[in-house]
Parts: C-alpha cells; structure tokens; sequence
C-alpha cells in the first residue's frame, strides 16, 4: 500500500499570475496533489488583513494546464480561510506561500502578506512555510532556489513543524545558494520618506519610500545568513506576548 | 521651571469620525499636547497593511474644536509613519492608538488596525499602546474605560516601556471596571464560516463571518481577565522569532 499524496495548498501575495507563484506550482505538483488559491491582483504590504465591510469574490481560473486555481478578490489572508473552508473543505497537510518578489526578512515579516497568508495557515493548524527571493524584479530569476524550497517542503511534509509555529525562508538573490540556515529574525526598521509631489489637478500628495536600516550585528540572523549568501529559516509564532516585559509591567503602581 | 508637556500622537483603525478616537483626544489633551492623525475612513482588520502600490493622501481637518486633526486616505501604519515623518516632523513622547470598537485580545491583535497602529509606533521607537473595549456598536458606552485610558497613559509617560515592547490593553464592556491585569495573549482563533450569497446579477459572493474559540484555559491570559471584569494589559513585541521552536530545526538534516 502506498502513502496517500499529500494535500498541497499555494498562495502568494504578488496576485496568480506572478512568475514566482507558478514556480511554486511546478516543485509542489511532484510532492502532492495541489490546490492554489491567491489574489486576483497584487496583494504587497498588506500584512494581516482581512475582509470584514466587503464581499469577496472567488473564481474558478485555468491559468496552467491540470491545476486546479481559483482567484480571489480578498487578500493573502482571506485566500487561506476561503481556501480551507469553500474550496478544500479540510485542513491542507502543507501551506506554501510565494515564492515573493523581495525579501520577507527581518522586520518586512510584519509588513509581508505572503507571510500572512502562512500565519494565518499555522493559526488555523496546518504546516505553512512562506518563501521570498530577495529580487523584487517582474523577471526575478527563481532558478536558484528551486532544490531548496522542494528540500524544506519535504522536511515539513515528514517531520511536521512545532505546534504554533511556522517558517520565514528568504532566498539571496543570484545563481549560487550556499545551503540553509536555521536563524532568527535580525532586528532592523525602515526609515520611510515619502515623496511629496502634485498630481495633474495640483493636489499634493505622498508615495511611501524608504531605507531599510539593520540595527543588528548577530551573527545569528536571517540578514547575516542572507548577506553570507545562505537561505534563511527563521520559525515564527503568532504569540505576540513579551515576556520579558511582564514583570516590569507588574511592578507598576496603578492608581485605578 | 515646569517639565515640557509631552506630545501625544492619537490614531485609529475606526476612521477619525469615530466616537472611540474622540474619548482619546479629551483624555490625552489633558496629559500634553495631541496631534491627531487617522484614517479617512474605517480599517477594521487591515492588520500591519501598509500602501506602497498608490499614493496617500493627507489633509487637515476641523472636527473638535482647536484639536490639530489631519485625515489619511491610508491604513493605520501609513498613518504613523506620515504623522511622524510629514506632520510633527519627529517622535512623539506618547503613541495611543483607539479605542478601537471592539476586542483585540488574544489572536485578534495580529488582525487589528489600532494595534498594528501601535505596533508601527513601537518599531519606530516610540512608546505605544492601543487600547480596545469589548463593544462593537458605534454607540459603544466608553465611559467606565475613563479613568484606566488616563492612568495607561501617564504610567507610560512617566515609566517608560521597555525597549522593543508596547502595550495592547483591553476593556470588558458595561459600566464597572474591577481593575487592571497584566497578563499574557491567550490561545485563540477564528472559527471562519462565509456566507455564501448571489448579488443582484446572480453572481457569487461570500461574506466573513465566524466564530471565536478560546482554546486556553490559564488563568493569567487576557481572556481570562476580560471574563472577571478586569482590563488587560499584555506586553506586545515585533520579533516573532519562536525560539523554541530554533533546536527541533537545527536538527533537520537538509539534503541540500
């Protein structure tokens, strides 16, 4: 008797139609049997977010031949609870998100939907792994990662991931990836500009940019493995708690 | 000589018009000097979305009278970010973001715009918090909340919070108050139904809907707190590295 193919979902965060979805697509079809559920449109910075004041939209697309994808109007996040309640109707046994245009590192774990979409994955008691290449480019070359992602994703397939968590993999740009680093998240932040301009009826307004800014000299991040030309694993959790800071807090006098 | 009055930034997820971001500004106004910067309109569940792919708008507003109020056609984050960079034009002493209409305890605050709001705030080094009453309804009663709003506020002004940490408290509903509660985010999660309807042309739509299941029976989480009548105050941090979870990895062996 043969082990029954596992359940593949795949999402992503740069909309269906993104090169590095279809990456992730053509690895997960030769571990399982694969359902893609992702944005209809680009879906970057979105973080958390849910839809809760709007309906979605949820469509059935032939996009590649024999995959079974469906469109939908919500973000990373919505992807995953439609997905697992209105398509599959079951717990997938992996959740892959990605592969991202553009790190998922340090702090942009927070900022990122493709990780999201794996939270929320990890929240709801599936496995989930989001990856990213650090190449924000339409025409990033993914070439390079494919041994990797297919390695991590048969590594959760066989020894599934600690209860309540999932991973961060980010991926250095280029031809060469000299092996996996298990890490944790470099502390860092973006110093944002924003761009002030006029728009044609002379009203200002702004566009975020900004400098990403590494305040971490460990050797044991995800920026320090990156910067030595190693994927990142960092693991995640969604117990936001600091509990360090309890004690300090209980020390406080309040007068209510 | 007299100690400079702090300058307070307030925000919010419910849009500047919402009678919880009004309690704010007359509380804080007597604790320093307020600026307000918040969303155009509601971002409930937006989670850390910040916009990168369509410009912001921002401008001045007068709602209450000699409150210097600017709206922001953004989420929460973008909010932060332009209120520190385009309006004061430095850190604030004091970032509160609320009172968000309705629960962000538990696993409700990766999903919530107040505290990703707060969140932003921590990352860039301010001194944050976000607070949240248990009443959903736009004329949620935010009167027993009072006095523990003021008493977060100055503890925070005249303590501090430790590096890297802010704080998500949260308020029971109805008119008594037993006390505040430190305490850590308990294990939780949505249970999603959709709603599946037709709209008026006869196309598919699905609403988010669900139900929320406490899967943790300690008696030191926020729940349990909130259920006895006491605001909690969790300690909230942005490494979402799970330590833990860092050995059982380094013990994979990658084939690659």
């Amino acid at each position: 008797m043969t082990k029954q193919r596992p359940t593949i979902l795949i999402t992503n965060d740069d909309g269906i139609t993104a090169p590095g979805i279809k990456v992730l697509i053509e690895l997960m079809q030769e571990l399982g049997n694969i359902v893609v559920v992702a944005p209809d449109s680009p879906q970057s910075g979105m973080g958390h977010a849910v839809t809760i004041a709007k309906p979605l939209r949820l469509d059935k697309v032939d996009i590649y031949e024999g995959v079974e994808m469906y469109q939908c109007s919500g973000t990373p996040v919505d992807c995953v609870k439609l997905a697992v309640n209105k398509v599959l109707h079951k717990k997938p046994d992996l959740l892959v998100s990605g592969i991202n245009h553009g790190f998922n590192s340090s702090i942009n774990v927070i900022y990122s939907g493709t990780m999201s979409a794996a939270m929320e994955g990890a929240i709801e008691g599936i496995p989930s792994v989001g990856f990213s290449l650090g190449d924000f480019k339409q025409d990033a070359n993914f070439e390079a990662t494919r041994p990797f992602v297919t390695e991590v994703a048969k590594q959760i397939l066989d020894n599934g991931l600690p209860s309540g968590t999932l991973l961060n993999v980010n991926f250095p740009p280029g031809q060469e990836i000299k092996g996996l680093k298990v890490c944790r998240q470099a502390i860092a932040k973006w110093e944002e500009e924003f761009d002030e301009r006029l728009d044609p009826n002379g009203r200002r307004y702004f566009w975020l940019t900004g400098k990403f800014v590494l305040n971490d000299k460990g050797e044991d991040t995800d920026e320090y493995a990156l910067n030595e030309g190693y994927a990142s694993i960092v693991p995640v959790h969604f117990d936001f708690t600091s509990y360090n800071a309890i004690p300090t807090l209980k020390n406080w006098n309040f007068s209510v």
